[in-house]
């Protein structure tokens, strides 16, 4: 755990350059735009510790698998997202010495993320060896107005001396990525072209053919007036840029303007690419830096007005929870169906880039409450549109009749991983994809969607639970055999409660949306029933399923068992644990952690989170309770459950303090791990942790329901959300609760299990009692 | 499954060329003399599929290991038998056109294994594109006799021809291994030599350090006579030759004998070794080709007459057997106890060379019955001397206080395998080791090894076990979770019954061998406590556990069960499986296979091989009829256990019907994988089958019993057995059973639970009733 942010409402801020903090300092100060993302690697040469990541999203490349002991089943690709060309360099030459900060002395080093408006800002003063000093400022973004441009304004100032700058501005398309399983470069040689009107660097991906032109141009002022000056052309194979040598005086500035733009054919027509890429460079360069940045300013005053949460009276707090909408804006926009959330977003190489349940699980909530209702559908058609991959991939392991397993990992709905223990059965998964569509109708009532898309992939996801349960001749029930449940400290168990839950549950609401399109678009159904080879029988065999499920349950002690002989295990809980055994992943071997009790993440009580209607609070406490002191929260999704289930027990210590572990993960660099990324994905269950958790937001019966609660230390909490045609404001303070309805509409909520109307355009105040 | 090997008693007869097989026959025709092993390759050019081999005992190289997905306490390199620096290459050429198979007219292509005198024998006729037509023999062995000595003779006839023909016969050190995780080559660059005296290549493995010299040197004869011929020597870093020209006539021979030795620094003092190559080649070539060719067939009449087993009526039967016994002491002949045997010997780079417990398990009754005691025992000083490392690899796994866990795979005493429900759960391999010590003792009655070096082990192994098993407050009894039993169709089960049972066993054996050895060498037992920090309280602890450990057992069906859980699955028999998804491992995703009921190989039966004399024949036969109708037998190593419980089941059919699949496993590549190299632990299996099975040989209470069985079909079987200070010969046949007693002692045995003397140099025969 590292504390060297400094806490402001609205920025991210480090002072004092520590090479030792730069990586961890580059993921947090990472720019996106839900097209493109850029770690915070410096403008000038850097030659100590970094992680170059430039990345595109939908680019990527089918890494060769890397695996000691093959099993049958195994895909033979991990798809990954691609280091991309890099857009932001800018080499500084002062009198034969490069400007490069890890052989220089550094002073006034500041980094500063600015998350009202979009953009980062560093400034430092540095004495290079040969005794010159020079002051700089460099500010950029990456447009979330036009999500294919990214701008540069990079300033300096001679302190000390008068002279001769070498400038180089460049696009540099020699990148690796550093988790190449065996040293490949994924790109092939890249063409490149610069002309008055900019430097172009073309590419294209190794066998995905994916292409990409990068396009760059920039203007100088010096003392604030553009100049023009003679320009080198460079043009390698993989490299292009313009040098210019330019006389500074003392106290003088110098400022280059570097915009550039990076198109892929995801988005513009094959073999078009360089040509698009001229007019959008073109266009940007006649925007001007100042009117994009303007542009990014306004677009981000829109978003914040859709999803910022206002925390008064715990600093530190505020901060986290900005940050955290912050990077899942960056990370993810919604306007394009064939983008998804990777755990790390565009901020590092770890996970590929490649999509999870976690979006399900955990984003989709947060898009679902902050946006449109396209976005989240978005997310939702993502995975209809992999539905054939995932019918492929369950026939491959061995399903028949239209069953789908969606795959672990994957880009396009192909599987990407490669653990026999995860990638064959963590098949929660499915549940989680099913209940998103659930959660999406449920939330925004677009009922048209189950008609359309869902009901189809609800059909092939409930053939593969009917297929992937059997029969007990023992027991006299159906059971699920090895399985991996979320709790990922336990692999290849049988009968873990929340997959044969969850399992349940997808085998009913399959059914009951059956009937739900059957009377609501009859047409459509019987469509439906037709090209998936439906016949209702096979309800039958669901239901038979449903009620005689094998759920392990200790009734003495009145848990939901994890699995089968949890309670064989010698009963240990966290506290314990010797600190130097912390944390486990990283200090018992494998079989250790697996056969001790202790827990990575919710498991029994994820189920308990998203099916607690069904549970009473007791049931909830006592498994609560019996869980949560043997779970080490080793997974950044685990804390943001425990802290909703928390509020909902009234327990405001737990609950705030794992909403603090949620939201500093990165900030704070909890896990040690941030120099590899963001944890992007867990950055939604900190909003849910304060909207699900603090305020306590259900939908119920088509019902808005809250039932708030104030961490101590805080004066209030604001926050937004969208649902179905309303917009709500709430204010959660010390004495009142207070709820604007911004919309024309009234709407019928519920407070503390009272009901409540509130009229369109009103505000209502509610004493808190 | 293949048919291509001609029946004969004493040889391997392979007719007709077919590139196809090649590889094939490459194993099966491997030569090796427990020291060195050398695939059938071809002396001359062969560009077709081959798989070149030439392998050195004890010289190894840690290949950096490739995992996608680490798990902590993941050994980082895997030891690997490297292929060694080829001594066979005689390269041919005619009128300008090499001698390659896949590039002429093959005619009566014939390799002949004679197993009898220890030689692989090549014989064909090759007609060229140029039209020249040529008879060849080659005639290769590994001395036995002399392991450091490879010998060839080459002899060749122009058969329409006559002309100069261009020969080089050369040392070849550009070998790779093609398993080789990296592509990485194991040896540095090698340092060649050549003058009158020979050509030498000397070479040094990377990172470990083994140095190994390979000398050459050879005559030739023309029509019989031995010629001079000047000589171009080549000299290059990893390739040393002599080349020269030569006029032949038609049908007039020209022969090459080329002699090798083969050095390394595990034999000779460190910078010597080129000095020692000399003298050993030097001596060598005095002997000439003849005299060690004679000494090989003096050595191989002596192994023979140790091991052989006669088998009268099925020629089929009595090829496979001896074929089996060939391999096993071309793989391991017991002179040093640095040396083991990997499961596929020298014959293929698969499983690395390296040891695993099949070892113990399957080969030690072959060499405690046919060789002297001390190739048994050097075989379990291998174990003894690696014990620190088994210490300290227990230690990184979390225990403490001097436990052991054997490494699954190893070639120093370190683990070397990266698979953690294998690595880190396969643990009843430590089970095998302690039951080796056990089984030696029985069979040798050598008790001072158990004061010596065996009750160490066995007091290691039993605190390994103490600390793995754990309290379970649920079932009020000693339980093991987390474990992969001897069936590794299932991973990471709770409470296998095999592994428990030996767990049991091991803690029980420990305490009584400690108990033996107080009494017997009081001065060792108390020397041996303080030196190991043994407290005898801890045989309390093992006590209890031994009184109270949790083995599942299905009262209703009478039957041990395979582990927690199994009769959950769905039950289905091996007879169900349709045809195309056999073998399971090539046709099911794993998690199929594992979740399934079908057994890879005996587990709950391999403990009632083990332990028979606990369980009454109901018992077993109950099992048996439960788990084989059950087992897939994808394991090698399977059949013979399942044959030895049918012989004593006295079900003929299904133990003569398991014996020829063990027996034959190679010679008819049922496996389809022959061509990685040979199952040379399964052959020990094979011997196991008659002398365990068909002759129901066991000791019990010190004493040799047997319980002949003659498969239908067979006149008769002979084998002999070293048991103690007695040589016994039986001979079963139809009508009656022999035994002659070639030591002067008589001893008394047990046939068919009645007892019986055999004098000292007597022969008996009983009526078989």
């Amino acid at each position: 755990m590292k504390n060297y942010i400094k806490a402001d409402p609205w920025n991210i801020i480090e002072e004092g350059f520590n090479p030792q903090l730069n990586k961890i300092s580059e993921s947090i100060f990472s720019l996106g735009n839900g097209r493109m993302g850029q770690r915070a690697n410096f403008e000038e040469q850097y030659s100590g510790p970094a992680l170059q990541g430039n990345y595109i999203g939908g680019v990527y490349y089918p890494d060769k698998t890397r695996v000691g002991w093959w099993k049958n089943g195994y895909p033979n690709k991990i798809d990954k997202v691609i280091n991309a060309t890099s857009w932001i360099g800018i080499d500084i030459e002062i009198d034969g010495e490069v400007l490069d900060l890890a052989h220089c002395e550094v002073e006034d080093f500041k980094r500063i993320l600015n998350m009202r408006e979009g953009y980062l800002e560093r400034r430092f003063t540095a004495r290079l060896k040969n005794g010159k000093c020079i002051r700089v400022q460099a500010l950029r973004f990456c447009s979330i107005a036009d999500d294919e441009i990214g701008a540069i304004r990079y300033c300096l100032w001679p302190l000390n001396f008068e002279g001769t700058l070498k400038i180089t501005v460049y696009l540099n398309g020699n990148v690796y990525n550093q988790d190449s399983n065996y040293g490949e470069k994924f790109w092939e040689p890249g063409v490149t072209e610069v002309s008055d009107e900019g430097m172009y660097l073309f590419n294209r991906t190794k066998k995905t053919g994916f292409e990409v032109c990068t396009g760059s141009n920039f203007l100088i002022r010096k003392n604030e007036k553009q100049i023009r000056i003679d320009l080198e052309d460079i043009c390698d194979q993989d490299y292009v840029g313009q040098r210019f040598f330019v006389e500074v005086k003392k106290n003088q500035p110098l400022s280059i303007d570097k915009i550039s733009v990076q198109l892929s054919s995801l988005n513009h027509p094959g073999g078009q690419l360089m040509q698009c890429a001229r007019q959008s460079l073109g266009q940007a360069m006649h925007k001007g830096f100042d009117q994009l940045k303007q542009a990014q300013a306004v677009a981000w005053a829109k978003k914040w007005e859709e999803s910022d949460i206002l925390i008064e009276g715990d600093a530190s707090a505020q901060q986290a929870i900005r940050f955290n909408i912050f990077q899942l804006y960056q990370t993810y926009t919604g306007k394009d169906d064939r983008l998804n959330i990777g755990p790390k977003g565009f901020t590092g190489e770890k996970y590929a880039g490649a999509t999870f349940w976690d979006t399900e699980a955990y984003c989709l909530p947060f898009y679902l409450a902050t946006a449109e209702k396209q976005v989240s559908r978005n997310l939702l058609l993502y995975r209809y549109k992999q539905l054939d991959k995932a019918i492929e991939n369950a026939t491959l392991l061995g399903f028949g009749d239209g069953a789908a397993l969606y795959p672990m990992v994957t880009m396009d709905g192909s599987e990407c991983h490669n653990e026999w223990e995860i990638t064959f059965e963590e098949i929660h998964r499915n549940g989680a994809i099913a209940f998103a569509i659930y959660n999406y109708v449920r939330y925004t009532d677009d009922r048209s969607y189950l008609a359309d898309y869902g009901l189809e992939v609800l059909i092939a996801i409930a053939r593969f639970w009917k297929q992937r349960v059997n029969w007990s001749g023992a027991k006299q029930q159906y059971v699920m055999l090895g399985v991996t449940g979320p709790n990922e400290y336990e692999n290849n168990v049988d009968n873990n409660w929340y997959t044969s839950k969850m399992a349940v549950w997808c085998l009913r609401y399959a059914r009951e949306a059956a009937k739900q399109v059957s009377r609501a678009s009859p047409g459509k159904y019987k469509d439906l029933l037709q090209r998936v080879h439906f016949k209702e029988e096979e309800f039958e065999a669901w239901a038979a399923i449903c009620s005689n499920m094998y759920l392990p349950y200790e009734p003495s002690m009145g848990i939901f068992l994890q699995q089968d002989g949890y309670l064989d295990k010698q009963q240990r809980l966290v506290t314990d644990l010797p600190a130097q055994d912390r944390p486990l992943n990283q200090n018992w071997s494998w079989d250790r952690i697996l056969r001790s009790c202790f827990i990575k993440q919710a498991d029994v009580l994820q189920g308990l989170y998203y099916f607690e209607e069904e549970f009473d609070l007791e049931t909830l406490k006592r498994n609560f309770d019996f869980y949560e002191p043997r779970t080490v929260h080793e997974s950044s999704l685990s804390p943001c459950i425990h802290s909703i289930l928390a509020s909902r027990l009234k327990d405001k210590t737990r609950a705030y303090e794992f909403y603090l572990r949620t939201a500093r993960l990165d900030l704070d660099d909890y896990n040690n791990d941030t120099e590899d990324g963001l944890h992007i994905t867990s950055m939604a269950g900190t909003w849910m942790s304060i909207v699900e958790g603090f305020a306590g937001m259900r939908v119920i019966n088509d019902k808005l329901n809250f039932d708030p609660l104030l961490p101590e230390g805080w004066t209030s909490f604001s926050f937004r959300v969208q649902y179905r045609e309303c917009i709500l404001l709430f204010k959660i303070a010390t004495a009142e609760i207070t709820i604007e309805n911004k919309g024309h509409k009234g709407i019928d909520l519920k407070i503390r299990e009272k009901d409540r109307h509130i009229p369109g355009n009103k505000v209502v105040q509610l004493d808190q009692d």
